[in-house]
């Protein structure tokens, strides 16, 4: 990207993960990935993201080894890599953020246990059972998308 | 910003705190405010970003209540708000994403539980000891800062 800094050989881990990370699309991207929606014209309508600013997006998501292209023609899609699942803790981290700091937010994503099913207070473990919170167990419920919890991509099923 | 959308009214709370915090030299300046760095100069120094782009980026941490500008002429400064104290765990998720996705790396920054000291393995609680880990409690240990274990701006000390 122009203009920008390249911290990704940085030895600081903060500035390490933020050279691909740390940019409002490629967070809606993982989160509209996480939901299940893996196809390009999918990704489209549901960030709505010009199709330039989604490729742009998805090319230095897959030179990071967070996602992979898979398929051809119009069933072509991406799949989330491992470590593009590892990316959970930086949404829950500020999907958090926006609910600690302002509480009356009307909230179109939350994020519960899919053990014992109540609302996550942390970002990576459940405080109630204290199972880890991660993309197999995390569940998460979208209003945009009817309201019921289920499970994300790739994760365990509910 | 120009070119770039604006999240702060989302209903999604990932997008709305991406608005001002999914940018890396927005996590680098916590960084360091985190580490005890609150002066212009010292913020300049320890990211490397020009002035300009120190400058907006306080302006719209300030504006978001991430920060507050105090004192005047040569000894003005920032402190970190409560509110600003609160995205911890969002530097925490980037530097663990490094570390669980290339475990050999080089880490120039270590994060700790300050109540039993083991090195943090969640992004917002010690699995060690099941103490919160926040501001008050976190110590960070840094090697451009001499390699020992210190207590965040504004946390209990150690």
């Amino acid at each position: 990207m122009p203009l920008r800094s390249d911290w990704s050989s940085a030895t600081c881990p903060i500035a390490r993960s933020a050279d691909v990370l740390a940019d409002p699309w490629v967070l809606l991207i993982l989160r509209e990935m996480f939901s299940g929606r893996l196809r390009f014209d999918e990704l489209r309508e549901a960030t709505g993201a010009a199709d330039s600013v989604l490729a742009r997006r998805l090319t230095s998501m897959a030179d990071a080894g967070l996602v992979e292209r898979e398929g051809i023609g119009s069933r072509a899609g991406y799949r989330l890599t491992d470590a593009g699942r590892e990316t959970l803790p930086i949404l829950h981290a500020y999907a958090r953020f926006s609910r600690v700091t302002d509480p009356d937010g009307p909230w179109g994503l939350t994020v519960s246990c899919g053990r014992c099913g109540e609302v996550a207070a942390s970002v990576d473990r459940c405080i109630a059972c204290d199972a880890p919170l991660d993309a197999d167990s995390a569940r998460w419920a979208r209003r945009s998308m009817g309201g019921a919890p289920f499970a994300l991509t790739g994760g365990a099923s509910a």
